[in-house]
């Protein structure tokens, strides 16, 4: 089923979803018996050179190409910003268009009639990248997650300012650590919207919305940044046994929330604690599934391209108004041959000690094509002679690896059989 | 929206399904406008006390009530096993009822033939419970990353050997590991299904199917279990900087998949590493949303059936064929006040270094009710007789410990502002 689509916003998030859908629609609709059509791309900007190839005649700088064609049944929003993204956003869910979004502010403040708005028209209003691009958080809190009372989510949902953090653990100062964020595209020229908070507010607000089912209004959270965030703190935190990370946190004691953004030190053996550079993770907890975590990139072209295009795959696999994809089994079955699988080994050999065994060890994983990063040899404790030869390989295959492993047995130094386990990275 | 539900299988997760909709089925009308009403639980065994009570009539020992019921349009099967769950999934599906069930065996055997079935009869087959209970990665795996090609899943999704194998880190044996899991219900009288690998092996083949969409047979993936990890392999890896794990791993390289179950090193800096006792993680890599992680329970009698009833849920709302639930605000309104907020925290104070500071400053604490797990004094490098104090709070309201840092900053000790930040456990 052919379903088209109209894109607001031909920015980098827009280019991403034109990229993907030229390089995986062939996949989505072998997967979902759904095709997305990007029958319009309407942008202020229509002609620099994005680097994607667009079809004649889909490019256009009036939005109301999109709004009026009767033919697009998905308006994607991806200009970002309160205005003209929300009249925008409302004209389509008025034209009785379903509408994908990741626009933060606009569902922050918004998100209550937008909702209300798509219901009187029948339309979907879905948001998956609006928070934690790339992570399926959204939809797992609005159906995974469905039969829960939530009672706690914390979050790290602002990449700018955890990747600073992270350099701030590895010795960087403040500034320094804004400046490689810059000089890696993580933070903007005006980096204020992520260092104080406010990305992070915007996205907790649309969680706490989904969450909770209360209105919250943004000016009511308590949100605090990073930039009063020093060296001291972060080497004084550590001291006793805590990394210090910009969280969003909603607690919801009793039917009573508590929601604010602010650094805050979380233990080291915290899931969240390990969180680096510019990842997110979002920490959840319920009456029913206990508590679960999500990370990965959280921002980004082709993440956020990923969760934008997933949105517009659900609402259109929704109005085929059958239930199902078309099966299991849509892709190629090549199977890779279990000796012909590649990895890094640990061996361990138990042998009778003495001179020259790593050597003759050595020579016989060489003739099989294995190297070797680190190789030990040692005396098992106090049981006389006996001790072990343990080696870390390289890269190899599996049949050569269970040759060398053969050899070895036969020699006249091994005590038993030798241990051999796959090494994943 | 009224939809009614048939329940086959009366066991753990079966009765925690009946408690999850008896606790939350008014939160889940309130979120989503569907009201699932159990109508009929069929079991062999409608006599023993599960805790929980069912309205006259509704229990019964004759699944054909079932199946013959109009007015059931959701099944959901919890009986487990090959016979007769499978007939009794073909049996609903060829009625035209939808079907949840957590039944892995039967879904990595027979999930393309029951796939089809559905599909002839207009029906969904939904099982986000047979794999990572709790944690929503069959959705995840089937909507939000769609927009995908798959490159590799690993995964620890059995939650038994995972338990062994952290009580293994911490020093007991094998057997040791294996009694206490049986002592506190990870691990079955006979624990062959878990310690074999077999458990992670069909769910491997669910997740293949879905990511792949290749029919793969069982007998196909090289499957190893823990059993013969012993203590000296666990310290001998750790040795070289690594954790055992029994992973499940597939891997999509140009098409060819290679997918095995089996105990694998993994460095210790890998997300995977950490996931310790009983719980469950998936990490899953994708060319578009690159690297991501699912991490929760994985099993249990609560986020089992957290899965089982969001799949009904999914479904019934798919039945009414309009788009939109309620809306965003169905929730009450109730905001704690900032000041009530209780945390605990972390203070220093810039100190100028004299006898009694410790004294003075902690006794303005106290008077503010605010109890103290450590304190430090310290002088600040060469800065003559400049020093900091720092504190950990036990639990404290923030109006409490913003009181007491005005009233200690009112010190003539005291060279510059203190610093406050808020931890999170």
């Amino acid at each position: 089923m052919e379903v088209n689509i109209g894109l607001i916003g031909f920015g980098t998030i827009g280019t991403g979803v034109v990229k993907l859908l030229k390089e995986n629609s062939g996949l989505i609709e072998k997967k979902t018996g759904v095709k997305l059509v990007l029958k319009r791309i309407a942008d202020k900007d229509i002609t620099s050179n994005r680097g994607v190839d667009i079809e004649p005649g889909v490019l256009t700088t009036d939005t109301g190409k999109i709004f009026s064609d009767p033919e697009i049944k998905i308006v994607i929003e991806l200009i970002g910003g309160e205005e003209p993204a929300r009249s925008f956003i409302i004209k389509a869910l008025s034209s009785g268009k379903h509408v994908v979004t990741a626009n933060k502010l606009v569902l922050a403040k918004y998100g209550g009639e937008l909702h209300k708005l798509a219901r009187e028209n029948n339309v979907r209003l879905e948001y998956e990248a609006s928070v934690a691009g790339g992570i399926p958080f959204i939809n797992a809190l609005k159906e995974g997650f469905v039969a829960n009372k939530i009672t706690r989510i914390t979050g790290i949902i602002n990449g700018t300012t955890n990747y600073i953090l992270t350099k701030m653990e590895e010795g960087l100062s403040f500034e320094q650590a804004l400046d490689e964020a810059k000089l890696k595209g993580f933070a903007e020229a005006d980096p204020g919207f992520d260092i104080d908070g406010i990305d992070a507010l915007q996205k907790l607000v649309i969680i706490s919305h989904l969450a909770f089912g209360s209105k919250i209004l943004m000016e009511e959270i308590y949100t605090e940044g990073i930039s009063k965030i020093t060296l001291e703190d972060i080497n004084c935190a550590r001291k006793f046994g805590y990394n210090i990370k910009l969280l969003a946190v909603a607690v919801n004691l009793n039917g009573e929330l508590e929601l604010r953004v602010h650094p805050a030190l979380l233990p080291l053996k915290h899931p969240l604690a390990s969180v680096r550079n510019e990842n997110n993770a979002i920490y959840i907890e319920g009456d029913a599934f206990g508590a679960a975590m999500f990370y990965g990139k959280g921002a980004g072209q082709l993440p956020t391209a990923s969760s934008v295009v997933s949105d517009a795959v659900r609402i259109a696999a929704s109005l085929e108004g059958s239930h199902q994809a078309p099966g299991l089994f849509w892709g190629d079955r090549k199977l890779k041959p279990t000796g012909e699988s590649v990895s890094r080994y640990y061996l361990r050999f138990p042998v009778i000690d003495q001179p020259g065994i790593v050597g003759k060890i050595g020579a016989i994983l060489g003739k099989h094509g294995i190297s070797i990063t680190s190789i030990i040899a040692s005396l098992a404790g106090n049981q006389g002679n006996e001790g072990n030869v343990e080696a870390v390989t390289h890269l190899v295959k599996e049949k050569n690896i269970l040759a060398s492993l053969q050899e070895v047995e036969k020699l006249s130094i091994t005590r038993g059989p030798s241990v051999l386990i796959k090494i994943e990275e």
